[in-house]
């Protein structure tokens, strides 16, 4: 497999770091080809706009998606973006590496997905969810975070985590057509002693040599919906 | 009632930022005193990291959420967060204003989140939900896409929007202590005709005109949980 490793944490020595660096040796040692596009030492830019194109079809009035599926066409998309393009369609594996800031992705990991998952390439008119752009590879999210086991899941003080990472998970990865594994969480990251540091760190090892009989998650299907996109 | 409006939108005279005018402009026309941060005019820095911090607690290991808490008391925090931070205080009311991007906000936004709800004054320790750092302050989301509303819902394709948009309405805002109203959509943004369109901006206009009348979404209440934050 070719797997892209998209890493996002403001402190090089963090603990999300440690994972990204145990997957790139635990995927290595299979035998698996490793990418890896770390947004904070790459200093990355989020932010999608205007500049982001060379030529615009509308120079008067930015459509984002629009001139995206134009810029790749003509090579007018900017370089950063291409090159990011180019490792994710290189990709049969993709992992999104990062600590849950506010139950989601940092900005820095938010503006590659804004900028790098180009319309007319990873979806666009009817190619989304299991027909999208990007189907036939794989997605799997792993996290850091503060909060302890127990405060999430049903009935638990913030609900299921897999419920907050919905616009990850369904709205950005199953959408483009990813099949979506379950998430790698390490749970209480900041308060944890070196010893349950290590722990997560043999638990993702396990987790990443046992990957190709991980069942993905389930979405939609286009043929649940009519044309309109009406459930049948 | 003092208003803070985030805006975050890389076309200048999108339709969103006509929602966002329409805003202004009601809620003056109502007495009430209006900021707008508009974070592409403000070329917003959205990039959580070291750099934020002109003194550090630990200058060999980021730990950010840590070094947000001691950079406000100790004003070392960097002026374009102070400045986030002291209009977000003044306000009673904020709306974020921004078109969806990938089922949630654009990383511009997502990186004033990250930067500007600081830990120790918008929430830590217990100060969470509705005893978060920001309670009896309102917040309302406003959002343009390109979906049709028959899309989202029980059932429908992509669900609830409600449901895409947890992480910033449950796990953000409401986190925080904002009475979190229910979102005002303007679907199909950019299919529809013009006519349609200042159809959405006379309905947002009578919403904000009875905004003080809206209820707000139900959350979790911490006396709903014990010490340790299991439910009782």
């Amino acid at each position: 497999m070719n797997v892209l490793i998209v890493h996002a944490h403001p402190e090089p020595k963090s603990f999300t770091a440690a994972l990204r660096d145990q997957a790139v040796n635990t995927l290595q040692a299979q035998g698996h080809e490793v990418k890896v596009s770390d947004l904070y030492a790459m200093n990355w830019n989020p932010v999608a706009s205007a500049e982001d194109f060379t030529f615009r079809e509308n120079p008067d009035y930015l459509v984002y998606a629009l001139e995206q599926r134009l810029g790749v066409k003509n090579q007018s998309i900017a370089a950063d973006i291409r090159q990011e393009l180019d490792k994710l369609l290189w990709a049969d594996l993709l992992i999104l590496n990062f600590p849950i800031f506010w139950f989601s992705a940092p900005a820095m990991l938010k503006g590659w997905i804004d900028r790098v998952l180009v319309s007319g390439v990873c979806y666009g008119g009817k190619r989304f969810y299991d027909q999208g752009g990007l189907s036939g590879k794989k997605a799997l999210v792993t996290v850091t975070l503060g909060g302890r086991e127990h405060m999430f899941g049903k009935g638990a003080i913030h609900g299921p985590l897999e419920d907050m990472l919905r616009p990850i998970l369904r709205g950005t990865l199953a959408y483009v057509g990813f099949e979506v594994l379950e998430p790698f969480v390490a749970w209480h990251v900041p308060y944890i002693s070196a010893e349950a540091r290590g722990e997560f760190l043999s638990a993702y090892q396990q987790r990443l040599e046992g990957l190709a009989n991980d069942q993905p998650l389930v979405f939609a299907r286009l043929a649940q919906f009519d044309e309109a996109l009406y459930p049948l």
